[in-house]
Parts: C-alpha cells; structure tokens; sequence
C-alpha cells in the first residue's frame, strides 16, 4: 500500500524531520554565523550535486537578498578531474551540501578550500562522513535515515538550515521565529494537497513537461522537475521564466504541460503575465500558488498556504513531491525502485 | 534554398566572423587583460542569459583551469525584480555578456557593479548599447548583423573572445597563437559535417533527447540543447555526465536518444564509461568527439578536428548547430521563424 511506502512516509515525516532540526540543529547553524560575522565572510561558494544543488540555488537568493551575500554555485570537476582548482577570492565561506557527505567531487572542494585557509562548512545528513571531516563546522540534518532514492526530507532540511543560517546571521527575530513555524506549515501543505492523487491522473500519459519558477522559486522549479524524472520518468525541464523567454518558449504548443509555481511576491505580477502568455499559447498549467489570480489561470491547481515569499520554497515543494509520487503510482511505477538508481552516487 | 536561408549563412560565416574578431577585437580584449592585472582582481561575476549565459558557463572552466579564478555567474533578478543586489567581494570584475546589449536585466547587474565601485566589462554585439554605456571596458563581437533568432556566430565570438582574454591574462604566447587558428579549425568542422543533413534525418521523429557534456562541455551541452529547443522544438535537456548519474539516469530507457559531446581530454576515459552506461541501458547515442573510442560507442558520429580540450568548445558547437538546423528540416520546419520568439528578448 502506498502508505507502507518509505517515500510517502518519508514525505509525511517533514514535519517531524524539521521541527528536530530547528531544536537540535540550531546550536550548530548559529556556530557558523558566528564564525562567518567574525571572519568577516564576504562571498560563499557552494558545491553540491543533485538536490542539494538546488538547496544552494536557494540559498544564492535568501543569502543575497536578506544578507546581500553573492553566492556561487561552484563547478566541482576543476577540483576533481581537472585538478586545476581556482583561489577562492579572500574571505569565501566553502559551503559543502550533500544527504550521504559521500561523493568524492563535492569533498575535493572542502578539502582543497582547507588547503587554501577558507572557512569550510557542511550540511549533511551523516555527521561522520568524509565531507563532515573536511568541515570547520558540521550542521547535522537531523533528517534522520532516509531510504527513499528521491530525497524529500533532507532537501527541506537542507532548506530549513540555509534559512536558519540567513536569519541568525542577520539577527532578524522575526524571520526565526516564522521558521518554527515551519513545521505546521508544512503539516498545513500536505493536508491541503491530499487530493494531489487525484490530480496526476490527468497526467497519466504525459511523457514531458517543463517546470517553472523564479526568484525564490527557482530552486523549487529544478527540484520538483528532478522529482518527476527521478519517480515517473517523465522528461521534465526546469527553467525560470526569464530563461525560459530567451528561446525556450518555441516548444510550447497546444495542450503542452507546464507546471508554475508562483506564490505571491515580488514577482507576482511578472508570473501572472507569463501564465497568460502560456494560455494564449494553450499550453496545460499545473499552478503551484497561493495567489487567487495565478490559481485561476491554472488547469489544476496545487494549493499553498500564506506566507512570505522568502520562505515559500520550504513548502512550495511539497505539492511537488505529492504530484510526482502520485504520478509515479497512477503510471504503475514503483517509485521505491528508480530504474537504475542508487541512493549515494559518488561521482569524481 | 536551405543555402539562403540566414541561419545557414550565419553559421557559414563562422570562420570569418571569428578572424575579424581576434583580428579587430584584440585591443579591447588585452586592455582588459590589463586593467584585470592592475586592479588584482580575484574573481569574475557574469551576467547573461540565454547563449550568452552558456558562454559564461565555459568562462567558469577556462578562466578557473588557466587563471584560477573563480567565476560566479549571477542570478540577474536580485539586481532587478527584487532590487536587493549583493555587495561584490572586494576585486570583482563584473562581465555583462549580451548579443544585443539590451536586456534590463543584464543591465542592471553592471548599473549596479559600477555604483559599487568594481570592475565592470561588457562583452557585446553592440557596441552602443545600454549594456556598453555601463561597462568601464567595451568588447564588440565582431561578428556583423546576426539576424537568425538562434545565436551562432555571436556565441563562438563569445568563446573565443574568453578564450583570447584568459591566454593574454595569462601571457601564453603558445595559447594565443593556436587561437589565431580557430577559424581554419571551425572551417575544417564545417567540412566534416558535410554529411550532417543525412545524419539528422534518422531523427525525424525524436520528440526529447538529453544532451550531455562535461567540463568545458558543459557549456557545449547547453548551447546544442537550446538550438534543439529553439529550432526544432524537440525537448532536448543539457546535463553533465556527473549531475546526470544523480537522478536523471532513471530517464534512459531502450532507444532513448542521447546527444554526448565527448572530446578527448581530461574526460576521456570517464566520458568512455558514461557512453558504455548508456549502451548497457540501450540508449541511442550521437556522439561528438575527435576520439574513436567514443565515436565508436556512438550510433551516429559528428566529427571533430584534434585539438586541445580547452580549445574544444569553439569547435564542439558547430556540428550541433548543423544538426539542429537540418534537423528543423527533416521535421518541415522553419528555423528562420521559431515559434514565438523575437531576436531581442527583453526580461527584467
């Protein structure tokens, strides 16, 4: 049955998972805004791969617009295959993401950013892993044991420890209060999506789909797209919706399906012009919003609860994660078995 | 007549086009060399989208590998929408990279570089443009009027005037001479693929392919999966062979095609046990290499002249462009008019 499954399970135990690690976690995570104030840190460079890349997409928005931080997704194959790394500019902070701490290519970052007298950190689910020990500071995911091939817990822990780490640093009371929140929050998320089975079954026989976000968002757009590749095996292509202007915006033909999430914010009326632009196209829009209007312009509509948009990412996911694991079953697919996937992948 | 067509003239005119800009651009180029070394920066923000922004992708390898720089590339909307941009790391160069030189957003990251007091450099088309006027150090492409709405010639201007600034920052005299070959190389491309409209015609009916490169590749990849998308509306997704074991992998399933651009190089032998992967699983493979052990692995092969890796890119792009365009004939379509898109796309 779908509820014995470790993914539904998993997807269900967010709340627990990230009610544990702003209790457990936050001594660790205000660790490292300590040490970021007092080395007067002025950029941070993340490496990570697969879903914790997107959480570092994340972060390149909350720590830019909430602490004026730039921060650069790193290419870690300089590091690895081309052993050619570059010298971090002076005071980066080397942020590591990974669930497993285990893929060679994202530790040769941390180690090299050692070599380099960087300040290093590491988010991951497994505290004595090889990336947790090329790390100055290890913030624990708490995310306890995830099984499930496609990470769902781990990556709203991921969320969760960026947005913790941004409001500490910038001592913002408000905002970290708002995250304790999180966890009903999410619980909220999940009880208004529990129609989203019925809601994939119109995407039975849909082999591909572009997934749409920005801003913010735009983590939430690659995560929920490599949910959909990962479980149902669909074709499904992240973009921002600027991006997806520049030349991508050919493939949209009648009846083509896009999935948008857009909850309100700073781009609410920039999102809704492109939903009109993709109906006049005729495109199918699966809309993720709390937004009345973006809603409506939607075919089928995922629901989100209020909340600001700097923090809509953490629940914004979830519908995604419901729809994909719901498509998976409607396909007759197991998505406890990913064709040919393992759950730590080490690439060099 | 496909020969009149200005896509197909465009892509022609490569060669030339590029001797005019090592030719007529490399004053520009070394006074930005200069002005890099005289100000000590250490390290390199970009600001692009669209072919431009897979330009600065290869910016990322090239200038990491030879000049062992970091290279962010920025997420233009901080600057814009959200208008809450970061503080640069102290000794940035900011690099706007535009064929026309227009996108608001684009401009906004150098209006802003410069109000901060960093380097700023625009890499362009059009010398006159929003994006020029705010840029300390101006470099023209060269490359005449590009008409086609599918960037060609403009995008390996911008390669090839990174490639010139990253050997004359590093004063090799060795990497600047073979750079002045160039043209004779993309020439001698132009020839191989001869057969190019042939090879495209088995994939008449493709309607999604994932195009996979890595390490200065990775550029490759997502420019030959943009020209699919704008020209053949075939869902056509970039990876690098490592994010693509992360997850995607799951998506191959027997006759699943594939595009792998695979150069010998550093990636070689790992590229080669990506390509067996992808036989094992029976996936359908087009492969781009100059390396017979990866063109025998391919069901269809896209020839490459010998050349460094790093040098690679410049090269690497032709075939995709040729398969692209004919491919959007094989499929009746035509690729001077992509559905919906104008040539100057103006995103804020």
């Amino acid at each position: 049955m779908l509820e014995q499954t470790t993914l539904y399970q998993e997807i269900h135990q967010q709340p627990d998972s990230l009610a544990r690690l702003s209790g457990e976690g936050r001594a660790a995570i205000a660790g490292l805004a300590t040490a970021i104030r007092a080395q007067d840190i002025d950029n941070v460079v993340i490496a990570a791969r697969g879903s914790s890349d997107n959480a570092g997409r994340y972060a390149q928005y909350l720590l830019g617009i909430a602490n004026r931080l730039p921060v650069a997704l790193t290419t870690p194959s300089l590091f690895s295959v081309y052993q050619r790394p570059p010298r971090f500019a002076s005071r980066s902070l080397v942020l590591g993401i990974s669930q497993s701490g285990k893929s060679p290519d994202i530790v040769s970052v941390l180690a090299e950013a050692r070599r380099q007298g960087q300040l290093t950190a590491a988010l991951t689910n497994t505290p004595g892993s090889d990336l947790a020990q090329h790390a100055d500071h290890v913030i624990n995911l708490w995310a306890g044991n995830e099984q499930s091939i496609a990470a769902t817990k781990t990556y709203t822990g991921e969320l969760l420890a960026i947005a913790l780490l941004s409001s500490l640093l910038a001592d913002d009371g408000e905002k970290i209060a708002l995250l304790y929140k999180v966890p009903s929050l999410v619980q909220q998320t999940l009880d208004m999506n529990s129609n989203s089975a019925q809601t994939a079954e119109r995407y039975r026989y849909m082999q591909e789909c572009v997934v749409i976000g920005r801003g913010y968002n735009y983590a939430t757009a690659f995560e929920v797209a490599l949910k959909l590749k990962e479980l149902t095996y669909t074709i499904a292509e992240p973009y921002s919706s600027a991006d997806f202007l520049h030349g991508p915006l050919a493939l949209i033909q009648s009846g083509f399906p896009t999935l948008v999430i857009s909850p309100s914010g700073a781009l609410s009326n920039e999102m809704q012009s492109f939903l009109q632009q993709l109906r006049q196209r005729d495109a199918e829009i699966v809309c993720i919003s709390n937004d009345q209007d973006a809603l409506a312009l939607g075919h089928k509509k995922l629901v989100l609860p209020d909340l600001p948009e700097w923090l809509s990412p953490l629940v914004a996911v979830i519908p995604g994660q419901l729809f994909a694991m719901h498509l998976a079953y409607a396909k007759n697919l197991d998505p406890e078995k990913p064709r040919g996937l393992r759950k730590v992948t080490e690439t060099r």
